[in-house]
């Protein structure tokens, strides 16, 4: 707790703050006519400053973007609560609190995305995988306690929780509310889990 | 059954074949440069004829895309099987019919439905809800038989379906085959809605 311990988190406090203004003018503006030159002016900062720790506008917005999009309980062991509802519980609030900016940063590169390879790969690496890791770990831990059977199909379970958020954001142009994931935690994922612990399903047709 | 009879029939094949034709300059040249002209050229049809039936690109490319989209067993009676895993197999057969050409057709209009908010409108009214109709249809048929419990949130377990659909389409860049529909269906939407008829879902960290 010496000055030489919190320097780097003031480093990165002021990475955090030039990533805040890579969004809002990416927000503003879109992906294509940001610029180092726009984002420097907003963050007053220099252009040789941004392009040694950032050498694309892919790198910088992608970083910028990963803010907003990863979990804030980013650490795997931060999130095991000891059951799978608590650990997408946190999960799920981790996306609640970017809510509100994601759905007007995602449409500023969702074009780009689809038409730069090299971008989608960096957002496909950087932003969707290491949330889908730790969901497939909550997954995998649920099934180590036994929450749900040995054969069940992980990835597919837990694929519920991505999809739904997604198909929200493309429907209805917003991110899923909170209350709105944990809906789907409760009515669709948990009941799916259940279901693995049964040797054979019971069909809906049988149950009423 | 006599000729006049016959004539809309016929009327309705060279129609289709006309949509075939604008599928594949789609696939070829994408959204943006796909022109009346080279259409006209491929299906050898006057563009005057073409622009009395589609006013505009949109409407021509949209009559297109819902070819494919489309159910083929797009009667609302004729998915009526009796049970919801019967229904619902009969709408994942309809996609699985169209899963080679779909994406490469999404391919090509998804950057122009991100930028065109007239295209959006269209797809979604003419694509994406007829389908979720069909779908929350059988639903609603389910939950009158009993197989759904009566508080359900019918919304939110349909839903999972064109969910996880279109995940795995962004995902894997394929739209989902036949097996992977039906393991969605077997494995989640059917258990969540067995679920729906306990009072108290138990929670799965109690299952085990």
């Amino acid at each position: 707790m010496n000055d030489t311990a919190l320097r780097p988190r003031i480093a990165g406090d002021r990475e955090s703050a030039v990533l805040d203004g890579v969004l809002d003018v990416l927000v503003e503006v879109g992906y294509d006519k940001l610029t180092f030159d726009l984002v420097a002016a907003r963050v007053r900062a220099g252009k040789a400053t941004l392009y040694r720790r950032w050498p694309t506008k892919a790198d910088l917005v992608i970083a910028a973007v990963s803010q907003v999009k990863v979990c804030p309980n980013n650490d795997a062991d931060a999130l095991d609560t000891g059951t799978l509802r608590g650990d997408l519980e946190a999960l799920i609030c981790g996306d609640a609190e970017v809510t509100e900016l994601l759905p007007s940063v995602m449409a500023a590169i969702v074009v780009a995305i689809h038409r730069d390879e090299e971008l989608k790969q960096s957002f496909h690496e950087q932003i969707v995988r290491p949330r889908y890791e730790l969901l497939i770990a909550a997954f995998e831990r649920a099934q180590q306690r036994g929450e749900i059977g040995p054969d069940a199909d992980l990835e597919l379970i837990a694929a519920v929780v991505p999809a739904m958020a997604m198909r929200h954001s493309a429907e209805l142009g917003a991110g899923p509310t909170t209350e709105y994931m944990r809906e789907v935690v409760e009515q669709i994922v948990l009941p799916a889990c259940a279901a693995t612990l049964h040797e054979h399903h019971e069909p809906a047709t049988k149950g009423g």
